[in-house]
Parts: C-alpha cells; sequence; structure tokens
C-alpha cells in the first residue's frame, strides 16, 4: 500500500518543445476525476494510472499543498469513478531525468489536445526557486489557475 | 467489498424516549470524520463502526440523495483520517426492528452528549411519507440541518 503524507512544493512550466529521447522514458496512461474541487484548493480525485488505482486529497494553494494518497483496488474505485462525470480529464504523462530530478511531462488528450505542461518536484520551497528550467520549458505557469488540473478537468 | 450506489429516503426524529428492549438489539461504536463538507450536501465522509472502515461520497439535500459507498481497510483509513481533524463526530448506534423496516438510533457523545436522534430509510418517497412515528419519537427533524451530522461535526 503506498500511503503517503506530505506536503507538496512544486513548479510548473508549458512545454515549448518536447525534449529528445522520450520513447526510452517512462510512460503512463491518466484518467482522473474529481469527486470534489473547489476553489480553494480542497480537491479529492480518483486517478487510474496504467494499472494502478488511486484517491488523493488535496488542501491549500500555491506551491505548498498538503496531501494525502491512498491506492485502491479496481472495485473501489469503479464504485467512486460515476460520481466524477463531468470533471474529468485524459494524459499521457511521461517522467524524465533531469539531473538530480525527475521531470513530469503531461501530454493531454481530448478538448485539451495540443496542451503539454511539465511539472519538477522539489524537497525545499530554496530548491524550487533556484531551480533553472532547460531550454525547451517555456513559460512558468506555477500557480496559474488556467493550468491546473481542477480547472482542466471541469 | 460492500460497495453501494444509491438514492436516499429517510426521515429523522428526535428521540422524546429510549424505547424498551435497547440491550438485545445491534449496537456500533461510530467515529466519523469529514474530509469534505459543504453547505449545498456535498461531502465525503470517513467512518470507523465497530472494527469496520469506509468512505463515503455523498451529494444532495433533503430526503433524498446520492449516495457511493466503499469499504476501505484500516491502512487506508488511517492514512486519510488526519485530515478531518476539528470535523469529527462520535455516536453509539443501535439499530432497532420496527414494523418490516429498521430504525437507528444514534447517541451522540462528547460536545453533544444527550442528543439522541432517529433515522429510518424508505424505499420509496410514498412510503417515507405515510410513515407513522411510534410514541417514543418526538419531533419530526427530516432536512433540518441543525441535526446534519454534518453540522454536527463542525
Amino acid at each position: 500500500m503506498n500511503v503517503s503524507t506530505h506536503r507538496e512544493i512544486e513548479r510548473k512550466f508549458l512545454v515549448r518543445k518536447m525534449p529528445d529521447g522520450l520513447t526510452s522514458c517512462s510512460r503512463a496512461e491518466i484518467s482522473q476525476g474529481y469527486l470534489v474541487s473547489l476553489d480553494d484548493g480542497l480537491q479529492v480525485r480518483l486517478r487510474k494510472s496504467g494499472e494502478g488505482f488511486s484517491l488523493t486529497y488535496k488542501r491549500g494553494i500555491g506551491n505548498v499543498r498538503e496531501e494525502r494518497e491512498v491506492e485502491l483496488t479496481a472495485e473501489q474505485f469503479d464504485a467512486l469513478w460515476p460520481a466524477t462525470e463531468g470533471k474529468r480529464l485524459a494524459k499521457t504523462r511521461y517522467e524524465i531525468p533531469l539531473g538530480e530530478h525527475t521531470v513530469e511531462i503531461d501530454v493531454y488528450h481530448e478538448r485539451h489536445e495540443g496542451l503539454i505542461v511539465a511539472e519538477e518536484e522539489f524537497d525545499e520551497e530554496e530548491a524550487a526557486k533556484n531551480f533553472r528550467p532547460p531550454d525547451w520549458l517555456g513559460d512558468d505557469v506555477t500557480g496559474d489557475p488556467r493550468y491546473s488540473n481542477q480547472l482542466l478537468a471541469s
């Protein structure tokens, strides 16, 4: 059981062009939907990533958030998933090594086809502030609500 | 796995005096807390009842509501429970046979000590309307927000 409780510090960028070597990277098809998704950042999210299922509780706004995640069985997921109707999105996630970190690139599908966003998570706010993005990353959209998954799913 | 998706039709009463024969009835100690609890009736509730754990999603207000419930493992429950801090309540629930139905009597504890509420669930709205409460039931508080568990937990 993958149970994590932590405070999330991350930065988010638009992707100017896809980096080289993607075909050799880890990749997952993700479908996610929201049981709850509020303007103040409170959310309860269901996610299917590859063959894994999870429920995530998040609270707070900005680059430091509280997050609690539990794995679900397929049966638990299937029982709750219908309640997310109208609040869903689908994306392909690539995980790309970058120095000592991993960058997640999300390629959105369906009505958000064409949108590609990269996220990098940090242990400390100082490291997040000092991060120098490679040239294939474009505008810094950290905290920009237009690129929150909550809004993209609504 | 107990997975239920249904529309709930119920009536709620204050309890004037406890009915006879309670000691022979089914009884459970319940602790519940809310990950989400909104005025419009949207809620995500965690519950420990005896040795069982569950997560319930509810939407809607009044005597007809949508409800989806899944059993949780103790580990899943423990990972999410801290997020309900400040939005919890404890009660003893008795299940009492009454004709062809079962009445649930909730005896609240801690800061709600002294409050006792009974709930009966029906298959159809017509049956709910026609229900004649026995004399040990008092005021009909169906839909009265003062006696919602959401409010009692806040």
